[in-house]
């Protein structure tokens, strides 16, 4: 759709926006904008271009659009499924949001924090603590993901069981249309109903329908306690009782509910640095809950071990580990944060990143396990995920001494199965990572058509060009 | 545009869809539903179809589009911007959705539940309580109003500041689009990223965008404790403070913070029925707070006395009454929700439904005095609402002794003055009411035509005929 090929003078016009410092040419400065986490995707641009204000990125894509040219977004190029990888053709520009660094407001007493795209997660977490205030939002690649790319991805982590994915942080949007005009929708309004959710709608939409400049992001209050704690279950029924339990006796001070297989602990203590068991005895089953206690009148100390030890006396759980200071909560959240990674150290990875109603998680766990086996005999699932929240990474890895890349080829076939169960049970193929390049096929097949057309007439109505991202999402 | 008359033989063709029976031609059973709470907007229609399915709307849809017919979807018929009534033209069709009336899905464990369009928000609570759960969205006509036009307009109320608008409430839509066709979007997942949030865009457009049929809702559990109290300040500054206190100290507990000028109150025990002042003194401003408790382990009774105790030590009340029954704390409410009625007894009233950033509401309220002296010497602003989401119903009642049609010539003029300096304030000029038809031209005038044109693509994609309530939103 997009073959034209960039002239040499259309590419200079482009690099007359950025300066040539900002415009990269050459293949070993583009290379590290041009592969990805997980080394599944990768492509091939003319030009990366690092704007360095709003008004450049208004600039580069007014005249994308002028001259039909493919614009591909990227933020901190932390996405798992391909959407911020140019395609092979070679004739998309790669737009790099890092330079927008500013944090351009924080009201502290407001609740509001107004940052630039290019703002790490870390940063923007940094940003909120130093007005005295948190920015719940927190996953494992926070330190070099980009508020943009966040915000396009619509992520989630380990902090939306209390505080919602970055849609529900977000009350203003600053954004270039596909024609490069500039959307300032940066509201600071907890109520707003003059029209339209074009918020939300460019939200998730992984930069295929407008490019986040700026965000206007909510502030909480920072909670005064937190009480962290790993326990071990038998079975995941159990750890649903649990967290039934949780969520009823802690209400809002239930922040965190993550939840992991045996498998998943054993990989991390062997493969990942300044990780360790919290238990002497191995358990199939584990999670690690937090409860944050934010104001000072309802603040308890020791709720999380009441609840622990009545849980422990009725056989819910068999064995908990409760932080007892700061430093111990550090690790225990170091041990969640580094499954991902140690599964790389055990072979090869099939990945899913699934969600399903959260009464279901036991029931689907018992199923996958059989459709993995039938799919690859002594395949080894490593299930672990927000527990709470439905969402699960259903990674498997490979069979012990299997070839790697023979392993890796039963991808699509594994996956099938996969989503076909999850759709069996109500959920999503894709929870919080998004659609990208990764998945736009399958999601045709677990879609109705209304809802693809419904996509596609939004897609053509607000870049009717198709030049922002294309070949991602629809 | 849709001059189109039906012919007799065409309006026996929709007739046919719903029944004799469940299509109103005469003019005194159509009466119901053309006139609007406030008797702003009138129209007519040559028939009031009521469906008794999501398949019989599909029907009406799809014979809409294919004869370029008007539809403009009611629900309870309580909307305050006439988004629910059609033109005087006669040309449009009346879909009421009130014979979609199932609870088709309470899953008490998971907190969720699935109801028809045609439910009323109480019906909906109702369902929720006897579930054991609790649907916290909450607002005067919420005897009347329907879950259908609750979602279309992302409606607000009483208990957005803890559990959020219409929209946060919402996991999932059914809908039928434009040309008759349905989107099976009733998902019930936390966490589900593929690809753009049909939902957020479809909740909020008033039914120009698609006509919801029903909606998979959150549940959450119900407080195991209340404590309510009325407060009584010198001025809004200390109002302001003591909001922020008790968000500081009371957190996730903070369930109300409703605010009023004496005048309000004045109104209410003047003019309706069943409400009492709580205080023997007149005071100049008040607040009703509501703290809620949750889980067994975190609940605290008497948070409110000290926190109210300490800021009548400091000054920042003048007075209080505390809640010391659940009958109280009902009259406290009752009071709350008495004040729109109210003001009828005194005359003629603008109306405004607006948001200013919560740190703004005293400066706002000072300036608003002086633009409504300055638009008509002698009216008298009535301001109360949601302090805790910036939003204030600006409602102004006519001078004492002036003609009231007289005094609502003036509305354009006033409202125009009025929303100038809500928008110098980043404000919204409709914050929870929408657009309809009362705010579309008004609209044009605060948005960004990259915004209008950003509406208008949208709504041509999804609605190609226009034929989905014309002359609404944009």
């Amino acid at each position: 759709m997009h073959a034209k090929t960039l002239s040499a003078s259309l590419i200079a016009r482009f690099v007359d926006i950025v300066g040539a410092s900002h415009a990269l040419t050459q293949a070993e400065d583009q290379a590290a904008y041009l592969k990805e986490p997980r080394d599944r995707y990768s492509g091939k641009t003319p030009i990366v271009l690092r704007p360095g204000s709003t008004e450049e990125v208004s600039r580069i894509l007014s005249l994308a659009h002028a001259e039909d040219i493919a614009v591909v977004p990227q933020g901190g190029n932390t996405g798992l499924v391909g959407g911020q990888i140019p395609s092979d053709g070679g004739n998309e520009i790669l737009l790099s949001l890092g330079r927008l660094k500013a944090v351009r407001d924080i009201d502290a007493a407001g609740g509001t924090m107004i940052v630039e795209a290019g703002v790490t997660l870390a940063e923007a977490q940094n940003a909120a603590k130093g007005a005295g205030r948190l920015f719940p939002l927190s996953l494992a690649s926070e330190g070099s993901a980009q508020i943009g790319g966040v915000l396009a991805t619509n992520a989630g982590g380990t902090a939306v069981l209390a505080y919602g994915n970055a849609r529900t942080l977000t009350l203003g949007l600053e954004a270039v249309l596909a024609d490069g005009r500039v959307w300032h929708g940066l509201r600071r309004l907890k109520k707003d109903n003059t029209g339209y959710d074009l918020r939300d709608l460019l939200i998730g939409s992984e930069g295929t329908l407008g490019i986040i400049t700026a965000a206007c992001l909510r502030l909480f209050p920072r909670p005064a306690e937190r009480e962290t704690a790993i326990v071990a279950f038998a079975n995941p029924e159990l750890a649903l009782k649990l967290f039934r339990r949780a969520e009823a006796e802690a209400g809002a001070s239930l922040t965190a509910f993550e939840f992991w297989a045996h498998r998943a602990l054993e990989f991390a203590v062997k493969y990942a640095p300044n990780v360790r068991d919290p238990f002497t005895d191995g358990y199939p089953w584990y999670a690690l809950i937090e409860l944050s206690h934010g104001g000072k009148s309802t603040r308890i100390a020791n709720t999380i071990e009441p609840l622990l030890t009545s849980a422990h006396a009725q056989g819910l759980i068999s064995d908990a580990a409760i932080a007892r200071s700061l430093r111990q909560a550090d690790d225990f959240w170091r041990l969640r944060e580094s499954f991902s990674d140690a599964q790389k150290g055990a072979g090869g990875s099939i990945k899913h990143d699934i969600s399903v109603p959260v009464a279901c998680i036991p029931e689907f766990l018992q199923r996958a396990a059989k459709v993995v086996e039938h799919a690859c005999p002594g395949a080894r699932p490593v299930p672990f995920g927000h527990f709470g929240d439905g969402n699960l990474h259903y990674n498997v890895t490979q069979p012990i001494g299997m070839d790697r890349q023979r392993y890796l080829a039963l991808w699509d076939q594994m996956s099938g199965a996969i989503f076909d169960l999850v759709i069996e049970f109500g959920g999503s193929i894709s929870a919080e990572h998004g659609i990208g390049q990764m998945k736009r096929e399958v999601l045709k097949r677990y879609k109705s058509d209304v809802e693809i057309d419904m996509m596609r007439a939004i897609k053509k109505a607000l870049d009717p060009k198709g030049i922002l991202n294309p070949g991602k999402v629809v």
